[in-house]
C-alpha cells in the first residue's frame, strides 16, 4: 500500500493507495463513529458494496444506492440523498462514504458537505478519472443551468483507493482517467508524463504501474491544492487542457465525448498554443500518436465549428470580461497563464485543426 | 457608529452598528464586485429595498425579493435564488447583500455559500433578533423532517447594522430579539443582563440604549464563536435557554409563539435548574418580574404537556442518547454543562410549572 498526507486548511487527511482495501475498510477508519452511511451508485454497488459493508463491524450501516451518471448531480438527488440521512438518523458523529467514481464523490460529498452543516465522509474512488476529483475538497452538483454551479469546498477525512476496483473498468473510461495523470504530469513531473506515454493502455500490464501513476497523480494535485486551496491563484493551473476540452465537451453534446477524451485534445491544443506563443519546445508529435493509438477520438474535434468553441471557451467560469485565460506550458512541468484574445483565440484553432489533428 | 471586528477561521470582517448605515452601503464595502445581488423579502423590501440600491452606484445591481416567513427557507426557494444568481450572471467576484432579519440571513447565506463554491456576502441585519444570527456563520434551510438540517458554516465579509430599520419592527419582534440579549448577558455580561432587564421595551428612550446593547450582545457571540467556530466545544454555550425554548417554539406549533419568547421562558427554567442542581443564586423572580410586564406570553408553558416536552428535548440536535444537555449557570457569566437524566428533567419540569410559572 502506498500513502501520502494531504493537508487542507482545517485538517489533514491520508490517501491511501493499494490492492484490495475495500475488504478493510473498517480497520482503516481512524475514528469511531456514531453511523456510517455508504452512498454509492447503481453501476459500483453491485461489484464492491458488499465487500466495504462486510469490512465494517460494530458500528450501525445504512447504504443508499442511486441512478448511475451525471444526471444524478441533480438538486432532487441532492435532495432524497439529505432525507435518507434524516431517516436513516445521522447525526452530527456520523461517517459517509463515497463509494464510485467522481459523480458520487462530488454528489455524497455535498451531501456531506450540508448536512447539519457539514458531517465527515470518506472518498473511495472506484475510477481513474476519480483519482483526480477524490482530493482537493470541491464538491457539487449540477444546476439545469450548468455544470457544478452548486457546492463547496469540504475536504474528506480519508482517501481510500483500492486499484483493484479499477479492472472492472470499462476500457474508455480507464483511457479517460489517463487524460488527468498525462496532465498532472505536464504540470509538474515530466518523467510521470513520458512514462504514461510510453504505455499501452490495452496492454494488462498497465495494471502494473497504475498504482504508481495514481500516487504521482495525486501527489501533484494535493502540492497545488494545498498551496491553494480556494483557487485564488495557481490551482487555475489544473485547468491545462480543460479550456477547450469543456468546450468541446459541451459542444459535442455530454456522453459522446467523455471529459478525459476531450481534455486530451484539450493538453494537445494547449501545447499547441504553448509552442506558437511561448515558442517552448513541446511533444505535440509524441502526445498525438500516442493518443491516437490508444484509441482516443481526435477526430472529434473536425466535425466542431470553431466559433462555437471559441465562443464556448469564453463563457469558461475562469475567463474574465470576453478574454480567454488559458494555462500554456514554458515547458513540460512549468505551466503558466496567459489570456489570449478571441481573434487570435480563432486563429490558432483554426491552425491546430489544419496542422496537427488533420495528420 | 460602533465597530467590532471578528475573526473566523479563514477571514476576519467587521461589524459595524449605526444610525442610517442602509444610505451608506456602497461607500462602505472595502472590495470592488464585478456584481452586487440584494437578496431580501417582501416584508423588508418596500422599506428599505430603494435605500441601499441608492447607495451602491457604479456596480450593477439586482435584486431579488421572496415571500416573507420561516417556510421561506425551504429547498424550493433555494433552488429559486441560485437560478436567480446564475441568470443574473453573478460570478466568483460578486457580492450578496442579505437585507433582512434570520430568514433572509440564513437563506441568502446558504445561497452565497454553495452558489459557485461560495461567493462573498454582507449580512444586513433588520431585526433585534437577527443580532444573534448575523454573526458566526452558520447558514441554513429547513428540511420537512427538520429546522436548520441544511446548511453549512459560511461568515459574511462584513455585517452593516443599521439601528434605525429596528425602529419599524413590531413590538413583539423587538421583544423576541430582546431574548436573545438577555442571553448573551447570561452568559458573560451580568451587566448587560441588568441594564436590559431594568429598561421598559415599549419605552422609546429603548432606541437610545439598542446600540449598545446590540454592540454587546454581538460581542459575546463573536468571542464565543472565535474560540470555536465549528461548534465542537464552548459554542454549545449560546444554546442557553433554548433546550426548552426549541420544545416549547416546536410543541406550541411554529408561529404560535416566537423563537425569543420560547427562549425567554426557556432562560427562566435554565436559571431554576441552575438553582435546584448547583445552588446558584440567580435573578428568577426579577427575570419573571421584568418578562411579564414586557408582556412575554409566560402562560404559554403551562398549556403544554411535561412529558411531550422532555420527549422534544431528548431529540434535540445537542443531546445524546437519550440524556439532555443543558446549558446552566453557576453564577451570572458563568455557564456550565450539564448532563440531566430524562426522569430528573421531568420534575424539575414539574415543580418549575408550579414554583416559578403560576406565581
Amino acid at each position: 500500500m502506498k500513502e501520502l498526507s494531504i493537508h487542507a486548511s482545517n485538517h489533514s487527511y491520508k490517501v491511501q493507495i493499494g490492492k484490495g482495501l475495500r475488504h478493510t475498510v473498517g480497520s482503516m477508519i481512524a475514528k469511531d463513529y456514531s453511523h456510517v452511511m455508504i452512498i454509492t451508485d447503481s453501476q459500483v454497488a453491485p461489484l464492491y458494496l458488499e465487500d466495504v459493508k462486510h469490512s465494517l463491524t460494530g458500528t450501525p450501516i445504512d447504504t443508499v444506492i442511486f441512478p448511475a451518471g451525471e444526471q444524478a448531480k441533480s438538486m432532487s438527488q441532492y435532495e432524497e440523498l439529505l432525507t435518507a440521512c434524516i431517516e436513516n438518523s445521522l447525526d452530527r458523529k456520523s461517517l459517509i462514504i463515497a463509494l464510485g467514481g467522481g459523480v458520487v464523490g462530488d454528489l455524497a460529498g455535498f451531501v456531506a458537505a450540508t448536512y447539519m452543516r457539514g458531517i465527515d465522509y470518506i472518498q473511495m474512488p472506484t475510477t481513474v478519472l476519480a483519482h483526480d476529483s477524490s482530493v482537493g475538497g470541491k464538491v457539487a452538483i449540477n444546476h439545469p443551468l450548468g455544470k457544478n454551479l452548486i457546492g463547496s469546498f469540504h475536504s474528506p477525512v480519508q482517501v481510500l483507493y483500492d486499484v483493484e476496483t479499477l479492472q472492472t473498468l470499462p476500457y474508455h473510461e480507464l483511457r479517460s482517467g489517463y487524460a488527468e495523470i498525462i496532465k498532472h504530469g505536464c504540470l509538474d513531473d515530466p518523467d510521470l508524463f513520458h512514462d504514461a506515454t510510453s504505455r499501452s493502455l490495452a496492454d494488462e500490464a498497465i495494471t502494473e504501474v497504475l498504482e504508481d501513476h495514481l500516487l504521482k497523480g495525486i501527489a501533484i494535485k494535493a502540492s497545488v491544492v494545498e498551496q491553494d486551496e480556494k483557487e485564488t491563484g495557481i490551482r487555475k493551473y489544473l485547468n491545462l487542457g480543460h479550456t477547450l476540452g469543456h468546450a468541446i465537451e459541451s459542444e459535442a453534446g455530454y456522453g459522446h465525448v467523455t471529459h478525459g477524451e476531450a481534455v486530451a485534445i484539450g493538453l494537445l491544443f494547449a501545447m499547441y498554443v504553448s509552442k506558437e506563443k511561448l515558442e517552448a519546445s513541446m511533444p505535440i508529435a509524441n502526445l498525438y500518436a500516442w493518443l491516437g493509438k490508444q484509441g482516443y477520438p481526435l477526430n472529434v474535434l473536425t466535425h466542431l465549428d470553431t466559433s462555437s468553441l471559441v465562443d464556448r471557451m469564453k463563457k469558461d467560469k475562469k475567463s474574465t470580461s470576453g478574454k480567454v485565460n488559458m494555462v500554456l506550458l514554458e515547458e513540460l512541468g512549468k505551466p503558466v497563464m496567459m489570456e489570449v484574445k478571441e481573434t487570435e483565440l480563432t486563429e490558432l484553432l483554426n491552425r491546430f485543426k489544419e496542422e496537427v489533428m488533420s495528420c
